[in-house]
């Protein structure tokens, strides 16, 4: 395939673009007999929908979600699950103006050499709309690994720019426009995003993921490893530039006395892996993290070339997130439960058999 | 399969323990038709050997690679290229010890609860030896690149623990042990390893690979995406925390109008983005960088339990890498590789018949 | 995933259940630029479509496919075509009665043991209504095939129970009910289909696929031969029990002398081997049988158990195909265009390069 | 990859050449703690090696298998088992002289234009002698079944040429070297084969397969059915040209009162569906037939023609297999196997958690 499906075993196989009629996907692999509702998946879908806030683009999209197949008297059946999302608020007419044009630090330029033509209305299948998809497939694989192993899974922003956001707690995340876990900074955090936009600018931003309650052995130990199909569905976000497990850059200058983590009867000392030894979960809280970059789309001219290869001058106008890293977090939430339910089933595909006497222990003592 | 195969149309299927007879891959979907010699191999798994300074391990092994299949009268057929490393070096006895106990910061706990059983000589699978396997694929792989697209990948080390290398030049790299792009800077990293070892401690290591005349137009718009699939690859590599694409977490703190990468008729003004927009190759240089972790292997007494659950003290002991990061460079470099040579394949098959007049401008100026 | 998608390069992930809101799929991998509007596959549609004679059921589908996403301005732009059909005549009354008992030869008994759950109604994604969602991918394949290699992909019944047809002319097809390749057995097949269903029974099928215009090298050489993929595509439409390429069974009793297709200058002297030799297409017509049974749905009184495993009688009502291979053939069609697709994609993947001087020669000699 | 992989789950990645060093694959998914050891694997690759009657090609070939990989300590660990086997018997020079020609019947014709170049040494790659790679993986994933869940998978001769062969009993299979369950008819089929061979030409066979003890539920439901499964891996072995489940091509002319199986409390009344319904396994025996063609290379001259395309005239000499057929019932034996391996972790996968109340009734009364 061309790369539009994600899992092996739980596959997402996703469809879209940005002002096309809708996007969507099919789902395959969910286990059967897991209770399903379209407010399952709404709930999650509309953590991330934009127009909740003037640091978020103002378009108006519902995002209300369709399930098409799948699921029976409430259930699901271990056939298809297929998600519907119609667009609504398509102002196509943005667009026109970028036809002949390549924005840059957009994907115009390299879509239009790789395929020789390409739905420009707002980024067409390049626009991080398609990232509902994920969200609304993630809920799946969150209320599965929920309800099959407690397994919790949340993030929060980290970093918005140059500041820094010390965490607070997990309530706090739900309680501002930043899944910020920390509101005391809120209203810097939102004089600092008046600022940036006001400059006609834009900002990145580091999220965090973490999944509590991930038992010990899920992940293959050579390629598939549990930490690189987490990268690679980090990476795969639209602006996202780098991702860390654990230590991640900071392991660069540590000694192996500080970063490995001991072992003791009362559970792993420290927590520098991130929750992965040899690309299979240790049973450790899972901590990922992420750079976003900041959005391309900014008011502000700049130089770039047409269709002909003649430079222009381009100011990206339209209704864009200031920081699209903003709306980032429960995106990532959702391509960690789908990495994390892809190998808990291909866990059990090959190991369902495996019995041990050795005690689990928990995560890192204290955290 | 259980994440043993690497790619999707050039494809590596890996095998081999450390301490078993041997180690080796099958390569399936090599293009017919490419000069392929045991030499040419050869040559990638002697810049990885061990045992080729005091700053890596001691275990000799020469790992001499047999072509078993897919080569004909001295070019490739088509067919699946199986490649054979046998093991020479193997003091098992050395690691009779560890068969009771966990070694902190190795697989061994995470193998024991996932698959109930594990070899655990020299970590067996999970071991680092597994690494030449990539080396001998990837070298059929720069190979295909090299010719059919003129692409050059190369890397270096670019941060040895605390140890900030500054680059000077491509040749210097291969003129000392740590594959730094600056011999000045080398007594100062030798002393640096030789007080780590006195410490009988170990220390991390970043790498940076580069790859150069990567056409545009390469890689996937959604999940499988040129950068995702590279952030697969290299956190797949064994004792890597991070990953990087052009700016990496440096973009956090990033305003769009510095981030974005202009473009202009002779070329694009900078390279934040590493060349890839989109998921798609920008015709930019690739750059790329990895974190690695310091090697858990160290002499000093730790914490950990044995397969009983009980407390233990142990010092790991055998020949062992003090800084895994020095021997990653040539790793990096063919994991590099088997991603662009794959997305080389997948392009031409669905877009071999594509057709722009527009011009494809170079990378960066100047750089 | 789980069996739900098919193809390597040009994938359909299928979803939908006979009596749910809708079924339908998401192609990913057409190449660009293929001009596409819904009539192409609505045409496709319409051949297979129910309630066209009284030899098939009488439901009432449109069977209106949607075409949701990757075209853009009359062609496809190389991101996934999703298709939707939404269910129209839904008399899932009907079904109610048989949610406690299991159906005779149907996948009743199997899904229930297999899911612990299943949609009842009509078979859910047991029905035949998803070859709906093949015969409409496959329309997308067909076009790419004809407009890119000039490829015809046709089918007929050869034989419909005891009555074998004999081929008169693909013009004939067309021209009647049974997708018969002779008008003049028509009535007699009526007569015979109308003595079937008073009798409250159903009888088999045999249907013949030919593909004309196939380039010589298309097909893997060990796993996924050409022919492999066929029997795979084959047999896994509903009710077909056995696949037969070129001569089939009859080369059990041939000798070798006569089995194997001489080749002259001017072509091959026969086609015993229906186009494909060591997997790999020949250049000749493609040639394919496929054994569709009898409709296990028939209104006579049958032995069957319930969930209970009590013993009870049961007739299967609802509006049935007195022969579901009346309705087979653009399915068999669609099924083989979706090989040859996958399979042109996977060779010039590998092979776009080659180049040899030997002269194609034409196919058999005469036909 | 380029088809030399079979399995989602359980994969074989097989290499290797007739004419070359070595032939083997890399076994990836056998669930850990099976007990295994290289006699396992010997006892199969016996029963299909050359050279154990005057009725198969005179090839002298130990097939002796080296375990590289993947069993430590006796069992096997759940990564990768790389099974190799060197060729012997290489009368290379036997081949030189067809280095320009193509054989008919063969796959040089369509390797030489898929590929530009091919290993004409005995057929390289499309020789029948990578079957041994198959039942040396068959006969992992054939323990593996045994041991779970009791499935015994055997396989016959059910025709010769014209001779059908009445079953007897499965004792006299392995007493004669046809794979015959009829002792009393193997003086009559060696006289058959001693004529065909005294007037240098080839037979066709048929060939029976079949699974007991399978459970009920696997198998996917659309594309990835149990029978599409079987059918991909039956015509994928050399020389099949068809492939039956159940009645098979029988069913054309069965009526639905006639073909489908009656369920009762005491088990299913009948097995013309051949264990399979809905692509899910009933937990009746599955029954597989397959068509093997005439050995293609005969001693008689031929039509052909060279690379440059003209004629010639050609007789295939060497040391060929009379009927190919007669050792391909072990390569028939293994693929069954493969494909139920690979469904059975499959299914546990999605459905390790579903449990349902009904009884399973046993396969067909009294067979």
């Amino acid at each position: 395939m061309s790369g539009n499906s994600f899992g092996l075993l739980f596959s997402v196989s996703s469809f879209g673009e940005s002002h096309g009629p809708a996007i969507g996907c099919v789902v395959d692999g969910c286990p059967p007999g897991l209770e399903l509702t379209e407010a399952d998946i709404q709930a999650e879908l509309d953590r991330r929908k934009p127009g909740t806030s003037r640091h978020v683009t103002q378009r108006k999209e519902p995002d209300t979600v369709e399930i098409l197949s799948g699921v029976f008297e409430g259930k699901t059946t271990g056939t298809p699950i297929a998600l519907l999302i119609r667009n609504q608020d398509q102002r196509s007419q943005d667009y026109g103006k970028i036809a002949e044009t390549f924005r840059p630090g957009h994907a115009d330029y390299t879509y239009w050499h790789k395929y020789g033509i390409r739905d420009y209305r707002g980024g067409g299948r390049s626009s991080a709309r398609e990232t509902a998809v994920r969200v609304a497939a993630g809920a799946i694989a969150k209320k599965w690994l929920k309800e099959k192993f407690g397994i919790q899974i949340r993030g929060y922003m980290s970093q918005l720019g140059e500041i820094e956001i010390p965490f607070q707690s997990w309530d706090q995340v739900g309680e501002n426009a930043f899944f910020a876990p920390n509101n005391e900074i809120v209203p810097q955090l939102e004089a600092y995003m008046d600022q940036i936009r006001s400059e006609r600018d834009s900002v990145g931003a580091k999220i965090t993921v973490v999944a509590e309650g991930v038992p010990v052995g899920l992940g293959e130990p050579v390629y598939d490893r549990l930490d690189a199909d987490i990268a690679y569905a980090m990476m795969g976000i639209n602006a996202v530039k780098g991702v860390e497990v654990g230590a991640g850059f900071a392991s660069v200058a540590q000694r192996g006395s500080e970063h490995c983590d001991e072992l003791t009867p009362d559970g792993f000392a420290s927590n520098h892996a991130g929750g992965v030894l040899g690309g299979i979960s240790t049973g450790q809280d899972i901590v990922v993290n992420m750079a976003v970059k900041p959005t391309s789309s900014i008011a502000q001219e700049r130089r770039s070339i047409d269709k002909a290869g003649n430079p222009v001058m381009m100011a990206t106008t339209g209704r864009h997130d200031p920081c699209v890293g903003i709306r980032a977090t429960p995106i990532a939430e959702a391509m960690l439960a789908l990495v994390l339910i892809d190998h808990a089933l291909r866990h059990r595909a090959q190991c369902a058999d495996v019995k041990v006497d050795t005690p689990r222990i928990p995560g890192a003592i204290g955290g």
